[in-house]
């Protein structure tokens, strides 16, 4: 069995400013002070279990991806222009099915994403895999901590025939907090982490049906993709429609019994802000230096801060929860409990301060 | 009629920590962003009323002083070492009398006092001058705006023969709170801010009879200060009692009916931290920038906040009373409550955050 890591590599954001900027997103900074920066800790994650792994980003980013790396830009595949989650990982899977054949399994897997049990992944990603060689079109879904408002829910149905792996019933839209808690206490819900396992070939087949067009465009486009004639080939994007996968492939295939999901709890996070990085920091006491060298930080009466360092020690004293990121060329301060507004203070900056330059 | 006055500048402030330092402290820092630091500011104010204006500083702060004011360190009185403010103070006042006579009258103003209205300053020293040519030794009290604790109090008695200057029944310890909301309430009281004006022949014969060696000793050093003997004069420094004027003098001589005190509102702040701060910047939204260029401030939802910029932008947002002082060798956040507890926080740094260094 032949298994392709997909990796998508893209989005500043913002809630993440002044650290994540448009220039330098998320996925390129050592978010947690881990040592390695999001898509290296993602490879790194990846790497025992895929035979291969490619990066699918913007041309903006493929020097800073393939540098991080260790690989050349010519192994990325580096959309001309952004057209949503679907052309990009069906390109890729139609890249691995004129390579590997239909059979080759695809997992897609965002470049920005933290989990902290390794383990658990593994354990969920061979079982997804088990249950795409059976023919799902197989999502993970991450057991809720909380009645979080920000991510979709997938409904479980009856366990497949491979052992921790679910019939997906249905894909829900963000839900208000009182149908937020309702899921998590029945228990039969988990967060849409937008990893989809399949078979390329059945992948593209279900595209195919839903969106013929565009699973010939992808499927011609990859045909070249090794040849002389990729540029060329290329030259199709910009015209093919925009879409998500969840839209595109998984509500229309779950309606008709074709999707999976393996819930797992593994300490999964988006990091959507920076109220959601605290628990995923390496050394909370001792702040994060994404820009190099550590920084002394001190906190008193200051507990549960999220620190970002630079070039000059930050002490911080009577603030619990507090939020100082340091990012070189501003400086910010707001707490856990506000960061969650930080969009609507930074949408309000531009020039030096432009959160999306 | 010659008016001298008296600047002792030292102190490092440890609670406006990181911006105050033992190596630069907070008179040559423009603290409240209006462009000149504390000590010119001083300068600036008193020169509408002083003949002359000599400064008594350490020898570490010497050149920075001369530089700020664009006068020649000759020009300074330079303490071999820190003998308290009364050898300060009685050396000025014996060269003066030793200049100009004993009829000269000096006056003793902190050079890291603000203050907010200058025209009722003026008038306070006129009429305090005025009481000092009828041979009191004269105080300003500053008028309390509320039952601060951190200060000491003057219990005025009854008017004297010159129009708002009253006699001095009694100089008070810092009071518990208790004791200062009394005070406040009662409204003969006023706080201790020890500015002290007399004709330089009633101060040093006041210090001759409570302290007659220490009086001696330094009419002996003024006698050779604008000499050629200068330094072996002051050879005598370091065997000076050490003593605070408030002990010396102040406090025996109000006791024999000697002090008198004008009571005065003039928006006054010995700037003790950055909570008293607030009240006296020059744009409260704009942060200050004692280093040099200013800097982008933004603040939201973070109302009177206290906001020192060094080379980047700040942005505070959902941290009202937010008290960030980027010293461009360390961050420091806190709130203006907090920030009376900065002392003990300092006090465990070491090494490159030292505060004293």
């Amino acid at each position: 069995m032949t298994f392709v890591a997909i990796v998508p590599a893209g989005g500043a954001g913002t809630r993440l400013w002044p650290l994540s900027r448009r220039s330098h997103p998320k996925f390129l900074i050592d978010m947690t002070g881990g040592g390695r920066t999001l898509i290296q800790a993602t490879a790194d994650r990846l790497s025992p279990l895929a035979d291969d792994l490619i990066v699918v980003t913007g041309a903006a980013h493929a020097d800073g991806v393939a540098d991080q790396l260790g690989i050349s830009t010519d192994d990325l595949v580096i959309e001309p222009s952004p057209r949503g989650t679907m052309p990009a990982i069906g390109l890729v899977a139609a890249i691995v099915e004129h390579r590997h054949g239909g059979h080759a399994v695809i997992g897609s897997f965002a470049a920005d994403h933290v989990i902290n049990d390794v383990d658990a992944f593994h354990g969920a990603v061979r079982r997804a895999i088990q249950a795409a060689e059976a023919g799902f079109v197989v999502t993970v879904g991450i057991t809720p901590t909380s009645p979080d408002t920000g991510f979709g829910y997938i409904r479980q149905g009856a366990e497949t025939a491979v052992d921790g792996v679910f019939a997906v019933e249905a894909f829900l839209e963000k839900p208000d907090r009182e149908t937020a808690a309702a899921y998590v206490a029945s228990g039969g819900y988990t967060w849409n982490a937008g990893m989809f396992i399949a078979r390329a070939g059945v992948l593209l087949d279900a595209l195919a049906s839903f969106k013929p067009d565009l699973a010939d465009a992808l499927r011609r486009i990859a045909s070249h993709w090794d040849g002389p004639d990729r540029a060329d080939a290329l030259s199709a994007w910009d015209s093919l429609e925009s879409c998500v996968i969840d839209r595109a492939i998984a509500e229309p295939l779950a309606a008709q019994g074709g999707v999976a999901t393996v819930p797992v709890a593994m300490g999964w996070s988006d990091i959507g802000g920076y109220d959601s990085l605290a628990a995923h920091l390496a050394e909370p006491e001792s702040g994060v230096s994404p820009g190099g060298a550590p920084q002394r930080v001190v906190l008193r009466d200051s507990a549960d801060s999220v620190v970002y360092v630079h070039d000059r020690p930050i002490v911080i004293h009577g603030v619990p929860g507090a939020v100082v990121v340091d990012s070189g060329d501003v400086i910010l301060v707001t707490t856990r409990d506000a960061s969650s507004g930080l969009g609507g203070v930074i949408a309000d900056l531009s020039g030096d301060l432009e959160p999306l330059r």
